[in-house]
């Protein structure tokens, strides 16, 4: 198809698609002659793919072209592609090295607890280790006087997150993608669900019994 | 204090002061002179906080000024804030108003299963329809075939979320600071907790059962 209907496809302007095109994002079509080219399904996917992680992942396109990168590997290792969707900030977050290394050392240490089984290089404990050192920077230390309440119930989101690669074994490059999405995605579904917990926990702190909402 | 020793104090290097201060997510100083301000305690506060909510919470700077701006109302409400906090996409997703409607009557009938008391007009269920009609869109179903395991540990996390709530009744200023901090940079924790607890179920779905890791 032609870059016209690829975007009629996948919903993205042909301007945004050529912004991507030229940010990395999405691979060159095939050329047929020197100013037309043929893009095919795995277009379609990958705008999808990117737009999601750009408009409710909120990712910086650095962040995504890293994921994205990771994820067209002959093998990709997805705990590493989910872990450059948390990374890629160009500046650094408020911790400095000292505070840092102290961080890893609690993650590493909330991971023998658990007994979870990680590898050792992997982007994912860094990102970790820098929450951590911001939200001690900022002196909002509660979530981490209770982080294995958090780490508890992520170990029960994640058997959930299990059931989706099940599904998608057989199908490598669908796993893949309903990982990503699945996992970027997911992350904004639980942030939405926990302040309406929060709003409901709240009111029945406050003592609201009442709620108004003809629903 | 001046602009000078603000940004030694917040780690915030002066043209991001200005910046800020131009963007308005910083109040103006209070004028001594034609051309020098002065600072107090809450700008240190305040710097830190859209530092944190810029790069650990990547949120746009359009989502943090309403934030703010419903912090710095006489009596905040906390669901608010934190509900534009997921909002601030000035692109609308993926969605159109059909499947968005249809995502806010699964957010209601999900708070209606739950018994969650909900304010009938916060920004929050909006978010959380969007993300909803993202995914299906994107035809990523998965977790929303599992909403309610993901709606358990919510409340779970909410239930954590109420013990800084508690603590910092005292100090309504604190309060929302933490609320805000604990929130924003606390989805991260989470999301990076996610996925090394992720690593460890597919480690252990696998048959992963070694891990080289000298820790």
């Amino acid at each position: 198809m032609r870059i016209a209907e690829l975007s009629r496809q996948a919903d993205v302007p042909v301007p945004t698609i050529k912004y991507y095109l030229r940010e990395g994002l999405l691979p060159p079509g095939e050329l047929r002659s020197a100013n037309q080219a043929q893009y095919g399904e795995e277009h379609v996917r990958r705008l999808k793919l990117v737009r999601a992680l750009i408009e409710v992942g909120r990712l910086p396109i650095a962040a995504i072209r890293r994921v994205l990168e990771h994820m067209d590997e002959p093998e990709p290792n997805l705990h590493n592609v989910l872990g450059h969707a948390l990374m890629g900030l160009d500046q650094r977050g408020p911790a400095d090295d000292e505070q840092l290394a102290a961080a890893l050392k609690e993650i590493e240490s909330l991971a023998e607890r658990r007994g979870w089984r990680l590898s050792p290089d992997g982007p994912t404990k860094l990102a970790a280790a820098e929450v951590i050192a911001a939200l001690r920077q900022l002196g909002v230390t509660e979530p981490l006087e209770n982080i294995d309440d958090y780490a508890d119930t992520a170990e029960r989101v994640a058997q959930v997150d299990m059931k989706l690669v099940r599904k998608r074994l057989e199908d490598p490059a669908g796993l893949v993608y309903g990982v990503v999405i699945g996992t970027v995605v997911g992350d904004q579904l639980l942030a939405a669900l926990r302040r309406l917990a929060q709003e409901d926990a709240s009111a029945r702190m406050f003592g609201i019994t009442e709620v108004t909402e003809p629903c």
